[in-house]
């Protein structure tokens, strides 16, 4: 496994793997690895020659006061992790390198990007989008792997490869789960364990609204009213969004009919969390 | 030489030329070509292995009042003229490709984009990133060519480009002229016969420009009245903007020292034009 620090040196390297042909599969990630990282990396190794996953906390997807200084950083055990799943290349840039004093450039997916997590975090999808683009350049993967986790954002990055016609394949994977059903997440490591407990409600509210589509229940509103009565049962709770929409155009539906995303984010305690859970009528979910 | 309408054929294409190890030179155009858009294939064709032509009259790049409807569309003689410059395909999509309904994504360079013809030319530079991207992305050329004359659009792009770690090289060549001085364009054909005769005015200004740098003149309002006085004599002459600025950020220069760009757009009755010198104190201009 190499480290690659140098954006130059790094789209070199992908460059010659793709003119010897071979396939280039990508995990792009923040580091603080977990099990659902792990899983894309996993799933690349399968479908791919090479594998390349890049360690980078982007600071332009942070707001002014978000947790970007405070997020964990445990390099040494990344490391570790992403040897064991046999990964061929870590490209680890500086923020320096990837923003030097004169960048200018940003990347809009308009509409997808001001609502549900967009809302509460301003400019945070800009942040991702431009750092997504940049890195689909340097490492130039046929395939690059998301988590449904971040239903948004894979749902935004897929629309803007559509839409700047670019060269790569986007692969979501399920969310990976702790045994409680709480979602992995770097996050999780800042709650306390009273914290970690209450935490559970974002995935079983999910759960009850799943249980309440399946007996017969289609107004998105009810459905969401519900939820909100079970989460605020919990003190360290405190609701930013459920929503339940289309997966095209995140539009929130009023009625819950074929595919619908239902979309949370919670704060617990000083942390945010999200989950979600794509729901089919037609598939009798 | 191939006409290519379908994006995903021309991407395939690039990708088989790619594979073989054949380096791709680039020329986007909006048709109705000239004696500088040939010299940019000319260019094209010494330089690399392929050589590849779009034709695309970009409309998110035109402001509502603008000329889109009118813009000059000679396809037929267009293609005669990439045949005789031996270009090996013409990437000439239709707008409904390469904008489906659901299109959301827009790339800015700030700073950049809302001076000087982006002041009166709103989300012009907006238009001309986004499509560039998406075309670079189909194409995959190794060197793109653009001309000097749309000295703004070059050094936006070159941003771009750098900003996004796109694997292009940019390379601009001079403003080819009509033997009396008059930067070639696309718009000219807009001009009838006394309109033809005032457009030479911005080359004889820039001339002037030149003349009073050479002379010892530094301070660039100065420079910037003299041009204006010279200009105005003109009747169906009304100036937009003339700017003496640095060709890195593009910010206004007081005293004219270094490589500074002037850039000016001047209204000769319907027909907005452009032109723009490099002036280079140091190197006795």
């Amino acid at each position: 496994m190499k480290i690659i620090s140098s954006p130059k040196q790094m789209l070199k390297i992908s460059q010659q793997v793709r003119r010897a042909r071979k396939t280039i599969g990508f995990v792009p990630t923040m580091g603080a690895l977990h099990e659902g990282h792990l899983s894309l990396m996993r799933k690349a190794r399968r479908d791919n020659d090479v594998v390349v996953v890049s360690i980078f906390v982007n600071p332009t997807q942070f707001g002014p006061r978000e947790d970007f200084r405070r997020y964990p950083r445990p390099l040494r055990r990344d490391l570790g992790l992403c040897r064991k799943e046999k990964v061929d290349f870590i490209f680890y840039p500086q923020a320096k390198d990837m923003y030097p004093q004169d960048f200018k450039t940003y990347v809009v997916v308009k509409d997808l990007s001001n609502v549900l997590c967009g809302k509460s975090r301003e400019g945070h999808f800009q942040g991702v989008v431009t750092v997504v683009i940049k890195l689909f350049n340097i490492v130039q993967p046929d395939i690059a792997y998301f988590g449904q986790k971040d239903a948004q954002q894979s749902i935004i990055i897929r629309r803007m490869v559509d839409d700047l016609n670019m060269p790569v394949k986007i692969k979501v994977m399920p969310t990976v789960r702790e045994k409680d059903g709480l979602a992995m997440s770097s996050r999780n490591t800042y709650l306390n364990a009273r914290e970690r407990k209450d935490a559970l409600i974002l995935n079983k509210s999910l759960r009850l609204a799943g249980l309440l589509v399946k007996s017969g229940l289609r107004d998105a509103n009810r459905v969401i009213q519900r939820m909100k009565q079970l989460i605020m049962k919990k003190k360290t709770a405190k609701i930013d969004y459920i929503a339940i929409v289309d997966t095209k155009n995140l539009k929130p539906v009023k009625r819950i009919e074929n595919r619908c995303l239902i979309a949370l984010a919670v704060w617990i305690g000083k942390t945010r969390l999200i989950d979600n859970m794509v729901i089919n009528v037609n598939l009798n979910v």
